[in-house]
């Protein structure tokens, strides 16, 4: 790769072995920069040949440790395959792993067309991290999360050799499905180099309105029926205290005259009239109050209030961070009661949620708390998975969530997962110790 | 499973050892019908203890031989387990491997949504077959194929482990995505015994258009601009032959007074009125002649054209099958000159056109060959690659194409293959042959 894409003074290692929370802090030995599929490749089947771990990392924007190393050898980086082309005959483009998902948004748009996942660190996270992890973001609920997009990948294996099916064509039955299996296999598999992804699109007109409510829990029940309104594109839920330290932490204006209980961001997206298309929704809801934007800006000073929740967070030090999706008719119940039993087991934490409400999910951040000490996270993911949800919605299983992986999974689930990853990465150096532990 | 449910006398053996087309015949030595995915384990783990090959079979509609087996053992057929219940508030339906395309659409309807997947052959063809092989179907332009439906699956490894996680929740980043992984892996990886789908809205007010058009080149180049808009659900293309044939062979009216060099069946789905929305296609097309039906029975007698196809080939005799699809930009040319390819190889053969044309993707009959002689195969084949096209858009490889899948794959994506492969399936004794054929 070149001598100058070799790191490995600490000053240059420290960013790469320290997670965006502060929360995960690794021990790397070299950073490794490769421009190409090809150079990827050759780094590969040397710490293949060397018996060095290897953890592929983009953006470094993951919460769950998944980029960071404690096994030593290498972090890969893949930011320097940043190559973008869209071919908008077939209405795909072709993003290098370490594109960001921002400049693939922009190119998209350049030519009509959007890219249909979207998340608050768009203009740092990697389209090679969003495959890794199955990036969800704010707009699953209509068009799918990182998988449905993804129509080719080129990648290599743990033994170095290189796949690279990246042909995009709408129907192409030949062998197994090898980028829904690496999306989110969070670089235990292969390091994804480059992928074909769908485009969609540009959403018709919006509007986006902010709904202030009198419960987390009516907040909560209302967001299940949004989901059910065609021309609703997102649904994000927000309580009173996380709103007011989003204010308070970046300077943000209150977005009304006082605080509430909870609230709701809608988005609605309608060919004609999307403000016509908000009415029935702001008339349904019974809101205590609402604010409305039509115009661009003013949408996105809405959109602030729900996006800055994790810096605004960030600012009480490292949070541990849970993301979990419960069943539909057990969502408000959970947002309801999860705050006390977060408390009854750590008095002294804060617990923060917010998030994608129209799909059951939540970010559950809990702050106040040592970063070894699992305590509280260990009581909700229990909750979680006796209420049948999932412990992980979209971050992945990281290092941070090994230990609770079998309350969602069996043992024969997860020997299986052991038995794919051996097959794909014999040796065992691809990300060890992340989503499968030391179990393998 | 109970002595009535194994079928080995030879006259019970025969609709499960001769596959839909009547060009693959095979020697399983018994049929076992288990009715639950517990007995399905106990089944397999039988067969594993004694070597015996498993060829999981549902409808036996497929179209690649890929439920037909030839290196003996059990067929195992999942037609018992049928069951179908609809989860209205998630939007999702489960079903059993067994339960027919038929059902799981009828069931959909009753709670006013429906089911993505499409196919002629809905009758017949079970879940788990179309699991099996990615079923595309009529409606991939807007709607995806099988892959994008299946929200979670049970399924039986070739150890005779269950895997099973159905709770279908919105956002669930727990392990490698196995559904997606099962999904076209042929009956080679697993036993598929239950799914949750995801079911959408049910489709607004349609119309169905039959375009009459001067040239096999023109209406596919026309198919290609249709993809484009936004109404348009389907475009499916016929040549004057097939037409001709499907007349003949069911006794249909021909659909215009004169005959054509080829025709578009179009439908549209539009919230206020289909048929104006026809009106700019119908302007644009500049059809030699046109038919529409506001009306589904109008409707049915339109699409009976092309979804009769299949059975008036088969009167000629078991045709060769192929299914592929080229990059958009090359499908005019590939349309207009593969008859001249296979007819260069096999001058006695005739060649039918028809299918997806808004995808690229088209079926290519062969008629008048001996079931052995893959002359012309090959020539389609080699020229479909050569165009950077895929050889089987949908059926999938089963074992009529395995001879050919290394024009579209690697050495080193067939051996990551392999290895799957080896991981879920140890003993190597789900459907010997199919897919890898004889390589691993």
């Amino acid at each position: 790769v070149g001598r100058e894409h070799v790191l490995s003074a600490p000053d240059e290692l420290l960013g790469f072995n320290t997670d965006w929370t502060g929360r995960f802090v690794g021990n790397a030995a070299a950073v490794v920069r490769p421009a190409s599929t090809e150079e990827v490749a050759g780094v590969i089947a040397a710490c293949v040949r060397n018996g060095w771990p290897v953890t592929a990392q983009g953006g470094n924007t993951g919460l769950v440790g998944g980029g960071i190393t404690r096994a030593g050898g290498v972090v890969l980086s893949t930011r320097r395959i940043d190559d973008v082309r869209v071919d908008s005959a077939a209405g795909q483009v072709i993003a290098g792993a370490g594109a960001t998902l921002g400049s693939v948004h922009e190119r998209a748009q350049q030519t009509g067309l959007s890219y249909a996942v979207d998340l608050a660190s768009r203009d740092s996270a990697t389209i090679g991290g969003t495959i890794a992890t199955n990036a969800g973001g704010l707009r699953v609920l209509r068009r799918g999360d990182t998988r449905a997009q993804v129509v080719g990948i080129e990648a290599v294996l743990g033994d170095g050799s290189v796949i690279s099916h990246l042909g995009g064509l709408a129907r192409d039955n030949t062998g197994y499905h090898l980028p829904s299996l690496l999306c989110g296999s969070e670089g235990t598999l292969a390091v994804v180099t480059r992928a074909r992804l769908r485009l969609s699109n540009q959403l018709a007109a919006r509007a986006v309105a902010l709904f202030a409510l009198e419960s987390a829990k009516s907040a909560a029940d209302a967001a299940l029926h949004l989901r059910r309104e065609p021309a609703v594109e997102a649904v994000e839920l927000m309580l009173r205290l996380g709103l007011a330290l989003v204010c308070e932490a970046t300077g943000l204006p209150a977005p009304f005259p006082g605080q509430h209980a909870a609230y709701l961001l809608v988005e609605v997206s309608a060919g004609e009239d999307p403000l016509l298309a908000l009415e029935p929704i702001v008339e349904g809801l019974a809101a205590i109050d609402v604010a409305v934007a039509a115009d661009p800006a003013g949408q996105r000073r809405l959109w602030a209030y729900r996006e800055r929740h994790t810096e605004a967070i960030n600012t009480l030090g490292p949070p541990h961070k849970l993301d979990v999706t419960l069943p539909l008719d057990a969502f408000a119940h959970f947002v309801d009661t999860v705050p006390g039993v977060v408390e009854g087991t750590r008095p002294q934490a804060r617990v923060w949620l917010f998030g994608h409400a129209a799909e059951g999910s939540v970010h559950v951040n809990i702050s106040g708390l040592d970063p070894d000490d699992e305590a509280a996270d260990d009581a909700v993911m229990t909750y979680v998975a006796a209420l049948g949800g999932s412990i992980s919605a979209e971050h992945g299983i990281g290092r941070a969530k090994v230990r609770w992986l079998s309350l969602n999974r069996s043992e024969a689930e997860i020997a299986a997962f052991g038995r794919l990853k051996q097959a794909l990465d014999p040796a065992g150096i691809l990300n060890p110790g992340v989503l499968l532990g030391q179990r393998i």
